[in-house]
This record gives structure tokens, sequence and C-alpha cells, in this order.
């Protein structure tokens, strides 16, 4: 799915199930990464026009996935804290320190590639919840991020590919998505987006 | 003027007026960091309900001001660069380590004080260009600019009382707004929005 070379195990659903307050609170945080990431590849970045109009954007709708998800954890009654460790996204980005492709533009092909990788997971689990999840209105919910969050995967994709060139772009996309599925391999299944 | 104990040197507006793509490009890097600081602050003290709701869609307002000053930029035909050094936001941050109030919530009250002591330079500079840019057009757009900024000091200081209580957080941006008004008179004229 996505470029995913690797399906979520199967009892991730259960033990996100069973502990929706976790999921949820992960999902805060990693709403807050994205735009926060997004932002500062702007930031860094501002000579590419697409780039910018178009992470600008994604930025803005990653805020509003806050307010909502925000919104559902105080309707439960669930106080959110900073965020923990994040070994998931922190083992792809080392990851993909190794053989980044050469010249001025191989980090930002890398930082572009983690980021479609990122948007994909998280698509590939909005996906059981949309289809797991316990209410109806959550399901909707999750079905709408699930399709925002393909857009997004999409979005990161085709920048990468602007910017190193197709064939650069989808080899480095399949080198990073062998090491994505290996990392998701050793890390527990928790209550987690990532 | 909102808080500010010092206006901006009359000469500012010349400089200003002489090289606005400078102005501009400034501006997209301050609009930028207002959005990464207001995200980082909503990660870092997500249990202020009203700070999460009110800094998330000041975000999402900056991520709008990023889109309109990139655009103009375009327009003029200006390729935008990474940020260079801020050393006016660099050195009002080095000051307010200076004495932070004692408790767990000074760093936070510290961070929204600075924040509004920004905005509120920001403010006053776009009233100067509001009065004084070249076009009509312009002269809107920054009356705009000048009313938004204006919302986000007076949110800013909001927050900082509601979190640190009302006479606390007075004194402590009265203090503050004395070490701005110094670093503002020991950097150079130039045209910037900082």
């Amino acid at each position: 799915m996505l470029g995913l070379l690797a399906p979520t195990h199967p009892d991730w659903i259960d033990a996100a199930r069973s502990d929706l307050d976790a999921v949820l609170h992960d999902h805060l945080h990693c709403e807050l990464k994205a735009a926060s990431n997004a932002t500062a590849l702007v930031a860094r970045y501002p000579m590419f026009s697409r780039l910018v109009r178009t992470l600008s954007e994604l930025a803005r709708e990653e805020l509003t996935h806050v307010q909502q998800v925000y919104a559902e954890l105080e309707a439960r009654g669930f106080n959110p804290r900073p965020p923990g460790e994040d070994p998931y996204a922190g083992a792809l980005r080392k990851a993909s320190l190794v053989d980044t492709p050469h010249g001025d533009l191989g980090p930002l092909l890398d930082r572009l590639t983690v980021g479609a990788l990122i948007e994909a997971r998280s698509c590939e689990r909005f996906s059981l919840l949309r289809d797991h999840a316990p209410t109806e209105p959550m399901r909707a919910w999750y079905g709408q991020l699930f399709i925002s969050e393909a857009q997004h995967y999409r979005l990161f994709a085709s920048l990468a590919e602007e910017i190193a060139g197709e064939s650069v772009a989808r080899k480095r996309l399949q080198e990073l998505a062998v090491r994505e599925a290996e990392i998701l391999k050793k890390l527990p299944i928790s209550p987690r987006i990532h």
C-alpha cells in the first residue's frame, strides 16, 4: 500500500482498540510534528515554489487535525502531555542518513522521502481504524484522515520526483521503504500511530 | 504602543522603503518562525486548553501570511533564501533568560511574553508600512497585517495573564519591554521587520 513493503501486524488494531486514548495522544503529537516538519522544510527550501505553496498548506491542514484530535481527547477527559520519544520516526530519519544520494539536494530528497513513508504508514493505520474503530463517527473521521494522509503521501512523493528526478526519487523511496519495514518489525506492537 | 517602551527610529521607514525586497524576505521568515514557535508551544504545553486552541489557529494564520508574502516576493521576481541570523529575536530570547520568574511555569510565561513583544514590534512596523508603503494595495495589505498582529499581541499577553496571573504577567511584560527597547537601540537601522 502506497509504497509500503510490509503491512502493520494484524495484532496492532486490537492493541489500538484497547487503548484509544493512547492512540489519540500519539496522534496529536504526530500531527504537530508533521506541521512543524513541513514548516521547517518551507523555511529551509524557499527557492522551490511548489514546495512552499503545498507544504505551507499541508501544515495548515495538519494543524486542523491537531484541533480535531485535541477536541476528541478533551471530550474523553484525557489530559495530554508533552511528546515522549518517537522511536519509529527517529529510526527512520537515522536510517535515511545512510547512503544519502549525492549532491546538494540529497538531504532534501531524503526528508521528502521519509515524509512520504511516514504519511503512508499513518494512512495505512487510519484505514484500519476507519474499519475497526468502536463508533460510527470515529470510523467516519478516520476515513477522512485516511484520504488526507494518502494525498500527503502523494504530495511528498511528487515533490521528491520533481526535485530529484523521477528515477532517482523512486529508487530512493524503494530503498527507504525496505528500511521502514525493517524498523517496523523491530518495534513493539503498541497503541500508537507510529 | 502595545506595551512597547520605545518607538522605531524615524529613519527606519526610509530604509524599509528603499529595499522592500529585503523587508519582504525578512517578513517571510518572521512569519515562518512565528508559525513554528506557536506549534512548538502547543506541543510542549498541551495541558493548557485555550493555549492549544488559540495558538494552533494563530499558526494557521501565520502560514496564510507566509503564502501572501511569498506570492508578493514571486511577483517581484525575488528568489528567497533560507533564513539568516535573527539578532533581534535571539537577543530578546537571551535577555528573557535573566531573572525568569520562579516555578515550573516561568519559562512558559517568558516565551509568551517574548511572543507578545515580538508581535507588538511587528505590529508597530506594519503600521508604518500601512502609512508609507509605495502602493495603495500594499498599504491596504499592511493595514490588515497590522490588525492581525495587534490581535496576536493581545492573545499572547492574555495567555500569559491566564497562566501566571495578571500582576505577575504584567510585571514581566514591563521588565522585558525595557530590555526590548535596549536591544532595538543597539541594532543597526536596516530593512527588516525585526
